[in-house]
């Protein structure tokens, strides 16, 4: 390597909620300006981050998918600290920190917002230390389905709450009765277990079932009359806070 | 008025954190197409929104500043499901219906996410049925805050809870044992509180604490080390949860 190479910069985008339009300006000049632009996918697909920022990538920039392992393995007979996909977040880092010494500014795209459940949080722990590693925050997916269904969230002093929905239907009981407003990710094959713990807090009939949330086909509706038929992985669910609404003002 | 015309469309336009460039394309597009830009402020100021977009009001485009009554009168003689508050939102709508009726297209600016303890939510629930109305989802304050310390806050399963600084110190730190992230809004005067809470359930130490998030004089520092000089009230707290971060990871 040439001494004389600036090592190049690593930006974490985030590429918002699916909608194109929902990229920050900053996002979109990341992008045009980047050397390499990197993203997460599965095999066989070049992923939702990708397509959304299509139209700014520059002709001539390198693009670098980060292939998540198909089946992640379990090398019970390793020293057991970093699993498989630690291995691919370390085998990642480096190639992108190949490109970072070669003088080239390099972005990874993270849909949603980097820092709020993405999986650029593992590369920028792996790298910030030895590089410049910036972050541009995205308008979150969450934020994209309440503004979706035009679903007033949390006002004032309301406490919000986002739960996985893997939680067990107890822990989701529970944490739901503490909280004013609460947003359900991962619903899924979930669905009717969150179904029960909402109506077992009296908080059922308010909630709201997006699929695709700001994508061209997302649809909402209550989460009460949906039927049983099975859920994406992504489905998020809305519980509306907002403790001090008025008496007054409209539902 | 004439029955001809066709009523405006009104859509709530989320101007992000502060950085005017981490306005979304499509908020963009919102505030420069229409013919009325409305925005809640103090007297004496055009408010953070207004500063946030100027550069893409077109020239002649009508504003509408919708100024905070100064002093939140009581009213005791009156009625009291309607406090003034309510009574300026229902101004507030009406100024904005005169325009709706007008076939003029109104955006109103609301700083972070409309829907997200926005003043914004107040008017769209007053103006939905009567008129077309769209949210334009932007990036919010914490993750502009989060994104410019790099600290990542959740990931996989965790959860996070949005707690406002007023809770009292035993109900914050029961919230505070029982999340993996979190964030604390409302900071001000609350700050010396906010600090024992999180010493009690023993996360004070990975707290960061932000003031002006994303705006060009932001900054952030250890919440533990910080001095007891009074934060400005939207200031913020970061607790990172991330509990599923292997040992293999660096912090």
């Amino acid at each position: 390597m040439n001494a004389a190479i600036i090592k190049g910069k690593l930006t974490g985008v985030g590429t918002g909620p699916g909608d194109p339009e929902l990229m920050t300006l900053k996002a979109v000049r990341a992008i045009n300006e980047a050397d390499v632009v990197a993203f997460f996918c599965k095999k066989g697909s070049t992923g939702n981050g990708r397509a959304i920022v299509e139209a700014h990538i520059r002709p001539g920039t390198i693009e670098l998918p980060l292939v998540y392992p198909v089946t992640i393995e379990t090398h019970k007979d390793e020293a057991d600290y970093k699993n498989p996909i630690n291995d691919f977040f370390d085998r990642s880092a480096e190639e992108i920190a190949a490109y970072l010494d070669a003088g080239k500014n390099v972005a990874v795209l993270s849909e949603g917002d980097p820092l709020f459940y993405g999986s650029y949080m593992h590369l920028h722990l792996r790298l910030k230390d030895r590089y410049q590693a910036d972050v541009i925050a995205g308008v979150t997916a969450m934020s994209g389905c309440w503004s979706m269904t035009g679903l007033p969230l949390v006002q004032g002093d309301d406490i919000l709450s986002v739960l996985p929905g893997t939680l067990s239907e107890e822990k989701l009981a529970e944490r739901l009765a503490v909280t004013d407003g609460a947003v359900i990710m991962k619903v899924g094959r979930n669905l009717p277990k969150i179904r029960r713990a909402l109506a077992s807090v009296g908080k059922l009939s308010g909630a709201l079932y997006v699929e695709r949330g700001t994508m061209a086909n997302g649809a909402a509706e209550r989460l009460e009359t949906r039927d049983e038929s099975p859920a994406p992985y992504f489905s998020i669910v809305l519980v509306p806070g907002w403790t001090t609404r008025p008496q007054g003002e409209k539902k």
